[in-house]
């Protein structure tokens, strides 16, 4: 499957493997998810080791390890939209975070929709009852 | 730390290892995250590997495969506290999932504030300027 046909395609194809991948990078890492603070939308799950996390407290953007290209991954620091924290929050266990974010930018999500426009987040599609993907919001096609 | 100290504490102790654990499970899984399709709450993060989704497809409850157990893990079908699931969603990259639920009934986590009441949800605390956690909202106490 084409990267095109797995962002922007009809068909399910879920990477189940993820994790094991993410398991073998160079740093130990949690789930960290990313969610805008004032809509409520969950833009971006990524993934935190401890420096990750430090630097996110430092400097108040959300910050992942990319455990593809293993190093640390300020979001939009480059381009401006990064993701300002508002707060982070931690789940009973410890095991994962949850930054509150407002987006200094535009969208969260590295794809684009037909327009040029970054979509907000990356959960743009739902599955539906034939086991299919749909967009939920025909702006975001 | 004990676990009243992990769940309940001011003590930030994160597992950073979570991930690897995960991965050691016997299953193949991706990042699960439920959130109230209302009122927006993240309220749990967990894992799905293709069995928990089917189940989750078939029943319309939030499914995830309990990666400590090794068993599929139908939250709150047994206390009738289910999550209904509203829809299924994918990411960009075809790598996790969100199920935006409506809690049938009371807290989605498996703690309770001093009341004896389940939380809504697992993210009630935050970290401070001081890094410690704090809880982000009285009643949760």
């Amino acid at each position: 499957m084409t990267h095109d046909e797995l962002e922007n395609g009809s068909v399910l194809n879920l990477d189940f493997t993820k994790l094991r991948k993410v398991a073998n990078c160079d740093a130990d890492v949690l789930p960290a998810i990313a969610q805008d603070a004032k809509t409520g939308e969950v833009l971006i799950v990524g993934y935190a080791n401890q420096l990750a996390l430090d630097t996110a407290l430092e400097c108040g953007m959300a910050t992942f390890w990319s455990t593809s290209r293993n190093e640390l991954w300020i979001k939009g620091k480059t381009s401006g939209d990064y993701l300002k924290i508002e707060e982070i929050r931690v789940n009973c266990e410890q095991n994962s975070i949850l930054y509150k974010v407002t987006p200094a930018g535009k969208g969260a999500c590295h794809t684009k929709n037909k327009d040029g426009v970054a979509r907000s987040g990356c959960y743009y599609r739902r599955i539906t009852g034939e086991g299919a993907l749909e967009f939920t919001d025909p702006a975001q096609v």
